[in-house]
């Protein structure tokens, strides 16, 4: 991960950025559907006509019903995280999460704020899995001077672009269960993950597998907005929290008419398809011509290997983040793609890399 | 105040309502503005170049400089408040307010979550006196028993409608700094309090006689966002208290464009004068019909005391909220307009109020 | 109340105190416990076998089955309400208190610390009424705007010193039981509460009446330590609550001790009602020479109006509370008597209030 | 460190324990002053005349000024390190400790609770070292994205026995400083680390190079409390934090009256070097017998690697904790020693390991 963030003056971004998924606004469609709904009077805070739209047209994607998931539109995902977590727990709780899970060190401390304690699990590739969670677990027993292991916070897709198969899932799912625990999913990818190449994991399969998840909207093309999806026997209160934590929207129509659209038909996946086919082309591009890859491509962010003087050249045409300077003249890079990544950037950049690399 | 929420199957609204100012959408100036900048790549969390000029416009109608105010915005009024609050004190200090205030019982107990305790101070028709303050904190002396009164929170507009003149201001502000306690405004409705009629507040003036205080968009044509000015010796370390309570939005340009246009000319009072316009007709048919005012009429919002049976015909055509429930077969009955608010419904109404009075 | 703290360089009492029921050490019996077991080894963090016969002793009080109560001992007061109530709530649940009651103002905030707002109910006498309580949980109804009304917290005796009956404890127990609402008691001073000549509650009927309750040690002989009396469907997980706030101590013997002391015969009681005689003593006294006084003596408590020139001249030779300084020239002066108050200093004083009174 | 509690229905104790060094009550001399202090009035609240004395001897040993430290007493030590930390903190402020830090996996996560993150640094044998803190610190500048870091926790003698050498600390203080840094020093075995054969750190040491600190007095022969040392720069409204976490007592002459008697004469370190002795004695004979040693014995605490059979064999008259199973059937064991252990007990002890390791 970048140790620093680089505060710059120049706000603008003269070169194409592939910095983060987050750059651009929204998919004009979802403002065409404000404009079209504008002037309506609608009720506030949650229930207007266009939010009760889209939770019946995401419960259709889930194939859930009303009784078997509440859905809470929330704008921002640290918010989402940190309320979702706390709603689920009694004060001496802790969650139990990947060293590279967002709320580990890109949340300011949200989930600590919120009272609750974050016991790390070594990841594999960003994920977590069964055995390494079972052992920590373990480990935090002496009670009551341990924290109470009770929620695992898992990310899909994962901060370094990985995704969980249906079985991984299953696995992990299975293994809380079994030991008492909640599992809650950041679901701020859930768009590429779910129609990554690799993937077998259908929407149903989390409403199954977990007891919490939220879809990301803010990564994929809306202006804000994030939908959580709580099993029934958590959502008791959950409104409360929305509005304790400053997140229930008096205008709560923004996000509802947002996630309408992208879940009337398919545009939510059609996007997330076009983001990670662009990753896919950048990072065939980087390992035909011999860099390492730091973690598989299977989503829409590319973690590869760089010597720092190609790092340098590319910089002058492209932003990006350096995620980890090493000693050794080289560094791991992140290129992220989104559904509005330019295909003629990407070609672009793809050619600035071959030139660079043969010259 | 209403004391019981109806939650309404019917989320659509057909009779006109007069319930809010944030029933309607965003002026279409703002929504134009969102879909001119759509597409271009912006840094995010706060970085992007339209906040930088929304700040920048901001502070030229405060006559402030960089110096003197940080700007921060926010997409709630209650996240407004929590965050601002929380970030100006010690974990032992406490938030002295009215009991009207919107902190009291409006907020789901939002400051409170934050840590702190909430005293009450008699308001007079919604404002905080200097003399009701200092009693208060007078007995709050038993330290370390008692918390330590430390900021004072007031709103411009009060939650009555009511605003404060300059004088009363310049006496509250005053009492504050003697007393060693921060002084703190919520605007959520300061468009209509500083264009009020009555008004010789100007922002300039608020800078220097609040320690922060924030300037509401979601009531004044904003989509949503809350635009908070600290002052310099506040300021430090702000954002991160931002991005703990999950505030700091990744398409942070989406407060920012918005604001940049309420700024830009006088849009934003534009809009606040003919919200209170229209409060004032229908304020001065209730009066000329002879019924009561339960608060004088300042700004945007009309309370007034009317018998149980105009209230249960007014409902057939319009909605509002009944605030208080009395058990001589009146109510009082609040009606709020807003930027949005049609001219013909406000004749529709006054006329309707006319004829079954006179029926 | 006293409204400010008169911060003493003396810390040492010459003039015999009358200012709180914890002037003194411990009951020299507890004292002699804790010499005797000294010096055997125990286990710690409340599984040594002092605090096991403890728990025993007081549920044969109780008249209760170790299924029916779980019982924890607590270093302070304040700590067993912010731990009791906290335990009992979810993040977005308030407390309903009484405006007198020990939390609103005598605790430094300690429970909005644990995140929960408390809503002030007008008190009849330092009492929680049926009729007051229902009209304010009625008017924190706007969900989830709202708070969500949750736990009653009353403090029995008050802290006026009076107490609550039979019929109107099972009249509140009854409401909120109707209103979903927990009934929490603050028992810091339950010893003369339930010795008091006009009770007729019993320590059983707490434990049917409420949901929580505890025991105070402090103000009734020992050294440290309240017994914290918790109903089966709320004492899941509480020992982490107690080491979470560090009341759980490593050498919990020492609370143990003393309570199995306490409670192994009647001394707790017998201690309660000797202070109680002594006040009331004092009490009738002022009343035999016309003296008005502020609230009933009904405990070890005596609230009395005084002419400013009187109090003058007892502090001379006594020292108590100015509860509340008026401006006719009279004050409430409060008189607290305790276990270990000495029957002579009490003569001495109500001969010298007769002398100064007829001089 | 032990995965789980064996929770014991026998309370007492037959076999002799080296658990921990809280098994035993107090020094007789504490207990001889509570009796013979324990009928005078004294003040309350931490204004007792006691504890202006155990102010003033503490203040002796660390050759400090009352301007330079305020000194407060705490009744636990989880209590302290919660108070502590939160009293020095804004909110997005994190605490940096190593993972054996007590504070991260035995207090219940009393730290998040007050809502701030820890952040784990590698340890070296139980101690923070400048470079792994420097590096972790640098790992954590993506603001305000990460959590902002700001006070290094560490404790003396470590949770694993060792101790900080003078030059060790000096190197941390002058990092800290560096780097903006508070330094906290956990003081529960701070009377063993000061006594050490190896020790060259004085408390006056401790007033220079940290900010905040404290000196334990339970695991030192006390029945309860911490002497909290604040330097000046953080000691403004340390008594609301006390009171606010129930940690102010009523009668706080508990703890005057008991650190009077630790600190008068040298008390408190000789009981310290009694139990350094015993725990040298024992770690000497596993030596000598070739057993290895997982932790040097620098304090009261042994950290001894022995085979599943002997541990079986020395559980029939002796317990302690089994640290780390181990898969290769052997055990990481943990024997402490305190003030009170029974030098005969010792011998007996040896005996027994010398006995079954030859036979």
């Amino acid at each position: 991960m970048p140790s620093t963030f680089t505060d710059t003056e120049d706000t603008l971004l003269p070169p194409y950025s592939f910095l983060d998924d987050y750059s651009e606004g929204a998919h004009p469609q979802l403002l065409e559907a404000l404009l079209r709904t504008n002037a309506t009077q609608q009720i506030s805070y949650g229930n207007d006509s266009h939010s009760a739209e889209a939770r019946q047209l995401i419960r259709q994607h889930l194939h859930a019903t009303d009784d078997e998931v509440a859905i809470h539109f929330i704008p921002s995902g640290t918010a989402a995280n940190l309320i979702g977590i706390a709603s689920c727990l009694r004060p001496y709780e802790a969650v139990l999460t990947v060293e590279s899970g967002h709320i580990v060190s890109k949340e300011a401390g949200a989930i600590e704020a919120t009272g609750h304690k974050t016991i790390l699990v070594p990841g594999v590739r960003g994920k977590m899995t069964p055995k390494n969670l079972e052992r920590v677990v373990r480990q935090n027993q002496f009670f009551p001077h341990s924290a109470k292991p009770r929620l695992v916070y898992i990310s899909n897709a994962t901060e370094l672009g990985t995704i969980y198969t249906r079985a991984e899932m299953a696995a992990l799912s299975e293994t809380c269960r079994r030991l008492d625990l909640l599992l809650f999913m950041d679901g701020a990818r859930i768009g590429v993950a779910l129609s990554a190449p690799g993937n077998d994991l259908t929407l149903r399969d989390l409403v199954d597998m977990t007891d919490i998840f939220w879809i990301g909207g803010t990564k994929m093309g809306a202006l804000l907005g994030e939908a959580m999806v709580v099993r029934s026997h958590l959502a008791d209160g959950f409104a409360f929290h929305l509005k304790q934590h400053g997140a229930l929207l008096a205008k709560s129509r923004v996000m509802g008419v947002q996630f309408a659209e992208l879940f009337r038909e398919d545009l939510f996946f059609e996007m997330a398809r076009h983001a990670t086919e662009m990753a896919q082309t950048i990072s065939v591009n980087f390992e035909a011509l011999g860099y390492e890859l730091a973690a598989p491509t299977e989503t829409n962010q590319v973690f590869v290997i760089l010597p720092d003087r190609l790092v340098a050249r590319l910089e002058e045409r492209f932003r990006f983040y350096v995620w980890d300077q090493r000693e050794d003249e080289t560094a791991v890079v992140r290129i992220v793609t989104s559904w509005a990544t330019d295909k003629l950037q990407v070609d672009k950049f793809n050619a600035w890399v071959r030139s660079e690399t043969t010259a």
